[in-house]
């Protein structure tokens, strides 16, 4: 069974990466959405075990202590992470899983499996990003700016990202990351079976 | 304007590089399918400035002096390569260029365009491989025998390509080469100017 790729996602908030997510796991068989872990109190409409599993500081503590956690991080005050054991157990069904992680979990990632494919989900301007994260209308307005500032801040680390998605149209960036996963399948480095069994039939090996 | 992607394509004879470069080419707009110049002799069919430019060994080595090549080879005989000129020109006005070389040429593509993208077509099996190349009945049996050995020993040589592709369904494989080029556009290494444009807009720069 060949091992199913890691895919990795950030952007800054109000760049789309949930719906782009939704999306893609709509449209593909066979990917899985990493649910993650979180301290932070449910938004309206969230679901426990559909957005998040919502633990409590103690739950995630113990979590991370027991090495639970293929990377964590603490944002606006909340701790977020993505249980190591789900995601381990897909990819080696052959399941393809991606993480939306934020720059500080990627980091962690890029650590820990080379493999990993990284993907930075792009606002088509940073007006239009203004514009989304406003009209999101569910923050107050000092987690708002701050939020700016953030994303501002992280466009420096893309350099560290493999793929730049701009999401201007939805259909559009989902296309462009089933391609990215479609091309990386086909990847040298990822298929050395393929490779090993043609040289046995061609006498070599 | 964007620079044109390089993409280069390899494979053993009986891989079906021809079949794949002309769907690709009939499918996808803005793709220029680089024509080589060659000292052997058209086969039936084969037309001049179609498939190749058949030019003397005499025009080949002035060509080479000049540095009028990008690639050039030396197989079963026959001079081949790339005309330079040509390539640079369609990548600067914006568009992708695919050269069908094999593995000698692309080593010194590799050397001198950094940025290329190398795709290594492969047959289903090795048994199929040996149908493919007596089928196409054209070449005398020692041409035959030469092609099997050079086929088995430039297996060893798809570490050094990016990306290897199955040629068992052909528009499988056009459309994993289809994703492969959507997929390198986004590449974060090819996308610096967005990238400053948005840090420009964001006010850091």
């Amino acid at each position: 069974m060949k091992k199913g790729l890691l895919i990795v996602l950030s952007g800054p908030s109000g760049a789309g990466k949930g719906t782009i997510c939704q999306n893609l796991c709509r449209q593909l068989m066979g990917i899985y959405y990493s649910i993650s872990v979180t301290t932070r109190p449910p938004r309206r409409g969230e679901k426990d075990g559909v957005n998040y599993y919502f633990i409590t500081e103690r739950e995630f503590e113990d979590l991370k202590e027991q090495g639970g956690l293929l990377e964590w991080a603490r944002v606006y005050g909340n701790y977020y992470g993505t249980p190591r054991y789900k995601v381990e157990q897909r990819r080696s069904e052959g399941c393809d899983v991606i993480l939306e992680i934020d720059i500080e979990g990627a980091k962690q990632v890029r650590e820990r499996c080379e493999d990993a494919v990284f993907l930075f989900l792009l606002p088509p301007s940073m007006k239009e990003l203004r514009t989304r994260i406003e009209g999101r209308g569910t923050e107050r307005p000092d987690i708002i700016k701050e939020r700016f500032s953030t994303a501002y801040r992280e466009l420096e680390e893309i350099r560290h990202y493999d793929y730049m998605v701009i999401n201007d149209d939805i259909q559009e960036a989902v296309d462009i990351i089933k391609a990215v996963i479609a091309a990386e399948k086909c990847r040298v480095s990822r298929n050395e079976e393929i490779l090993n069994r043609l040289l046995e039939e061609g006498g070599i090996r």
